[in-house]
């Protein structure tokens, strides 16, 4: 008999934003696993601390590059490709061996996050669960209490990364926008915003869900520094009755 | 002193997707506030009751119209407009009063949620917090199993009430597609997947996070029949390490 593979969302942040059901299925796996950069410690394990047991079973699945190689050159494309399938191999061990695995990911599991890279090598071969996480970007319109979409309207979620012509085109055909992997692209990104004719929309959010968090316009905000878990948030809802 | 105002989300359906700071938020309330269909009872009351107290002041928001008047219609517009005043002079009688309202929302509440009606009315004049909830459509992903969207994709979230020119143009501009509101609008939104050449990613997705929930290819689903809570789910994530 197999182990059950659970991909477990830890929400963005707070561990309070964790759900009920994802603190019970950590509290009963044989083993937790999560990703990390090499050398750090990992977000998602920090945010479910309190509801491990002592002598649960560990699987750290640390990163072999991030940014030092830019992700559509072949060399990064391959190490991280080499990276999931043998983290996937440990986790079938466990699983193969009738262990439950519950593998950690910030946010919502199948939602941009690494656990989709597990679940499509696993989840065609073992009994597979994935617990939803409240996302970065509902807990950053949640903190700033900013209404986002409503009715009939689109949103659409963007990176920033897109070109400056694509992100204007883009958000002048959208009613509400999440812009995410913000970083080196905030320059960008905010000329996009005012040619698109929505930089007085765009509220920036910075830690959205800690304890430190804070929400400014992006036209109040003075610099371009932006850390990796920001983003921009442009509301819609136009028509309120 | 006037009392905190919480919007809270109950997420999709299952009980156990609430966050553990929503079921705290809810227990210490002084009033439970919640809408509904006149006539039905409130799905949001349901998802949470296990975390309310007996002898906690009940606040029932019977919408006075839901489907029986197209909501573009003045009428419709000045008796909603008129119901979210109503409900909002309500609940600032219990702020007045020193008590604390949580706001019930099911999935996230300023995701397409009703208590945004409320938030606008009275989060400027009362100590306002919101409580991120589970999405419907991440419930859904998730329950279904599907990864949805990575790295430098665009989602974009749409309803089904849009025309089928703009659904064909939308769905070719999209990564990963999430479309809700079917109902009626399931055989326009299939031909529109065909036009842009999506139908075979498309998942359709049933009830996703509640015991009878279940989810099929739309391609295999032999009928056009679509219940309120449902919605179609097109992945991107077609660059795979």
């Amino acid at each position: 008999m197999s182990g059950h593979l659970y991909g477990v969302g830890t929400g963005p942040g707070d561990p309070e934003l964790l759900t009920l059901k994802a603190a019970r299925i950590i509290a009963g796996a044989d083993v937790v696993a999560f990703f990390a950069k090499r050398g750090n410690s990992s977000n998602a394990r920090a945010i479910v601390a309190e509801h491990m047991r002592p002598g649960q079973i560990e699987e750290a699945l640390d990163y072999p590059v991030t940014t030092e190689i830019h992700r559509h050159h072949t060399d990064y494309r391959q190490q991280i490709g080499d990276f999931y399938a043998e983290a996937a191999a440990r986790i079938a061990v466990h699983l193969d061996a009738g262990r439950s695995v519950a593998v950690l990911s910030e946010g919502d599991p199948l939602f941009y996050g690494s656990y989709m890279h597990l679940h499509v090598r696993l989840a065609p071969h073992y009994p597979t669960e994935v617990i939803p996480g409240i996302t970065a970007m509902s807990g950053c319109w949640s903190s700033a209490g900013l209404p986002l979409v409503q009715g009939d309207e689109v949103l659409t979620v963007l990176p920033g990364t897109l070109d400056e012509a694509e992100l204007v085109r883009r958000l002048e055909d959208s009613d509400g926008a999440v812009i995410m992997k913000l970083g080196r692209n905030l320059p960008k990104v905010r000329r996009a915003l005012a040619a698109a004719n929505r930089l007085a929309d765009a509220v920036y959010v910075e830690r959205g869900t800690m304890a430190n968090g804070q929400s400014v316009r992006l036209a109040d905000k003075p610099d371009d520094t932006a850390p990796y878990f920001s983003l921009l948030l442009v509301a819609g809802w136009s028509e309120r009755p």
